[in-house]
């Protein structure tokens, strides 16, 4: 039964649109893009696509639109098997779309977003949620003080399990916005960017691990990646464990890389993988999806990827 | 009966996001659209929008994917109860968005055209068309080869019928493509684009008019729009007319100003107003459309604006 149970992972669901250029387009002139492709979008639902072609049962809890734009992002969220019942829909809302150009002469990709109208999972939707389907819970940061309520609905739920039936809580603090530190303390893993690290003055991973460590709760996981040189973790046994990076022969497409990261991390733990094997099997995955465009590939190369040590 | 049968379009629909900052964003960053829209685009299919908004019954011919973007496109044509009944889905095909980059600060607009890999409208498709239904056929310039044998079909229908049921033909030639210019001897109403012009060697509207006259066909129209100069025309009694510009307070949005004019020149003309009646309120809604966000408002400012020539 307990290997039935989904990872759940609440967040932003957004329609990124990528538009592939040689030259990046200087202002008030006309040129083409070389290809344009539509994606599924956003942190939590790109973490859910990657832990679905990982084999991993997963759902989604977010807001979606109505309209054309939202029926791609549900058809999509259906080509990949995820659990979507858990998706509110805001019918008077607008979904707007990220642009992505992606210049395949510099490699840069340059970023327009647009705000949202769309509200945000409540505490009060959560707690709707019948949380004995789950196994692991993962919340990428944004209304922080809504989350945290969340978490401790899964904390009080967890208080009446024994240990191996509690459900493992993740948080992602990516953006560097003051309210979302209140959720350092209440992860039992918790993904922190280079960005954050960045924001907090440390400039590597093992220097952010060490000062942010007094933040995450007794016993909890911490975790920084820091793109081309790998990533590092730190447990509460105090010891510092590190992977190299695992860069592709090119690099096609880096969107969505630390999205990919987090996924396989959760994925390796979930199934009571040592931090060094998710560590390691997350830069992995990471590091080859950088070589492709999108994630399929990533379902593709996944055998000989796999942490032996799982099997 | 005469005053039932509508104006068709021929050419291009496409979506255009139309995203609005304050700042060109530069290369490799990441910032944040002030509002984003979607829009039906393609000058045929703006064209038909404005006929529709000046009450002028029209219908629309061109090649359309399946899709939610299609979707999106076919509910915004009904919207403005325009004609559909003569697009072709093509479902293999993805019709992809052309990117507007809207700031508000300079008043530019850079696009990132798509290549689409839908064909265009063909002879043959043509062929299959109820001519009786139109008084005026316009074609905006593209697969032009194609499009001259259209319109040769459409002279064979002409050559039967008595000069008041003969169909209006109009082509707009605003792409500098050689192929393109082909089609000159092919209209009664010719436009031509500032663009074309200047590729011509040519630096106003009346320099145009006069060295392109002789490419038209005997007792052809030729118009030629010059942005915040106004737009010129020249029939066959060899005089020039001219309408000035007529700008807004203040320039808000100009995508599809041309499309505008057309439709305006369009819509007179088959009402049988004067050339210089369709040149000056051509140039009136043109400049109107620029003072606001799409073409909504044309119907609004439409009363106080119509020649009164035509009631």
């Amino acid at each position: 039964m307990e290997q039935q149970k989904k990872i759940l992972c609440v967040g932003l669901v957004c329609l990124d649109i990528i538009n592939v250029v040689n030259k990046y387009p200087e202002e008030d002139t006309d040129s083409r893009c070389l290809s344009q492709r539509w994606q599924r979008g956003g942190n939590a639902s790109n973490s859910c696509t990657v832990l679905s072609l990982l084999g991993a049962p997963c759902a989604f809890m977010g807001s979606l639109s109505a309209g054309p734009v939202a029926n791609f992002i549900l058809e999509d969220f259906q080509k990949y098997c995820i659990d979507v019942s858990l998706l509110s829909e805001h019918p008077q809302c607008f979904l707007p779309a990220s642009m992505v150009i992606s210049n395949t002469s510099t490699g840069s990709r340059t970023i327009l977003h647009m705000n949202r109208n769309l509200p945000d999972v409540t505490a009060e939707d959560f707690s709707k949620v019948h949380l004995h389907q789950f196994k692991w819970i993962h919340w990428e940061g944004r209304n922080a003080e809504e989350q945290v309520k969340m978490i401790q609905q899964v904390e009080r739920y967890n208080s009446m399990l024994p240990q191996q039936q509690k459900i493992t809580i993740s948080v992602e603090i990516e953006k560097t916005r003051e309210p979302l530190y209140q959720l350092f303390p209440h992860g039992d893993v918790v993904f922190v960017s280079k960005d954050v690290a960045r924001d907090f003055g440390f400039e590597s991973a093992e220097a952010a691990l060490k000062g942010l460590y007094s933040r995450v709760k007794q016993g909890a996981i911490l975790i920084c990646a820091w793109a081309e040189k790998g990533a590092d973790a730190l447990g509460p046994d105090g010891v510092i464990i590190h992977s190299d990076a695992f860069p592709p022969e090119s690099l096609v497409d880096t969107l969505g890389a630390g999205d990919t990261f987090n996924a396989a991390v959760i994925y390796t733990l979930s199934k009571g993988g040592s931090l060094q094997d998710a560590l390691t099997f997350g830069c992995r995955v990471a590091g080859r999806k950088c070589g492709f465009h999108g994630y399929d590939s990533i379902s593709k190369v996944f055998d000989d990827m796999q942490p032996q040590s799982l099997f």
